[in-house]
């Protein structure tokens, strides 16, 4: 039988884009933000708007340098004995991330092969049976069953199944065995 | 009610990589190839093998000067008004290409959002109604409606639906209206 599929997001699910834009922010601009002082904030509301944040998603490298989330690679490296898993990263509009993301996962997560990386896009056409992910844009509108991974702008969202971390993660899915 | 979704292949449906392919090869190795004199043969009969293939394929800027296979902009932009169109490439084998495709999409067809683009990867995931593409690979297994796209390595394939041009494509997926 066909292993079950599951899509997984890269930006605040296997990369912290978090910790890296905080940094970023705080280099440019002079702020003081942490993860604890954003927590509950949207996007917008966190980094003044979306003009500053677009200008440093487009920085060379930026997206080549994340660090990885704690326990990520144990994690789909674990998941993948009993699962299909696809990479689905709404990348498209940032060309330069492009080449960088995938260069990322080869370092970092060598065992996903090319096929099984998807660089887009609206994520409602991606079919397979779970997509785990942080952003309700996604999680919202996908054909398989969403899961909501934990990130300072979605504390108040409840209304999908979520999971804080990693090992929570796994857990979840491998009772769906 | 939502439009139905077509997704469409870039490489030898949107893009004429067969003529690209065709000059490259014959510079680099002094050779004679025409379009006509491959007809009917596989991908590595017509260039001898993958490797020389590959090489031309991973060369800056090949796909970002692809020239437009005729009529496509024309009639993407008419299935436009009553489909909804996404591309879908398999793209992610080669890093490179990447950003050049998503420029040569925003050059030639920049009525295309970026929240439509999907570089792959396998399509076994993409879930449309159509799939217009010139390879079985990804007609073999893809869960929309398969449309062939003819190529020259694909005419001897008789078990899909197939197009020879824009225009017949057009015709088609119109009078599924």
């Amino acid at each position: 039988m066909n292993k079950k599929t599951i899509a997984i997001d890269m930006d605040g699910v296997l990369a912290d884009v978090e910790l890296q834009i905080i940094d970023h922010y705080n280099a440019a601009y002079g702020t003081t933000l942490t993860k604890e002082s954003i927590q509950g904030l949207s996007e917008e509301e966190a980094f003044n708007g979306r003009d500053l944040l677009i200008e440093i998603l487009n920085k060379d490298n930026f997206f080549r340098t994340l660090p990885v989330m704690p326990d990520a690679v144990e994690s789909v490296r674990e998941l993948q004995k009993n699962f299909e898993i696809f990479i689905v990263s709404a990348a498209t509009e940032f060309p330069l991330s492009l080449a960088e993301k995938v260069a990322w996962l080869g370092e970092h997560f060598p065992f996903i092969k090319w096929e099984n990386i998807v660089l887009c896009g609206s994520k409602r056409i991606i079919k397979t049976d779970y997509l785990i992910d942080d952003h309700c844009k996604n999680l919202d509108y996908c054909i398989g069953k969403p899961i909501m991974f934990t990130a300072f702008h979605n504390i108040n969202q409840t209304h999908h199944l979520r999971v804080n971390n990693w090992k929570e993660a796994v857990a979840v899915l491998n009772e769906t065995l």
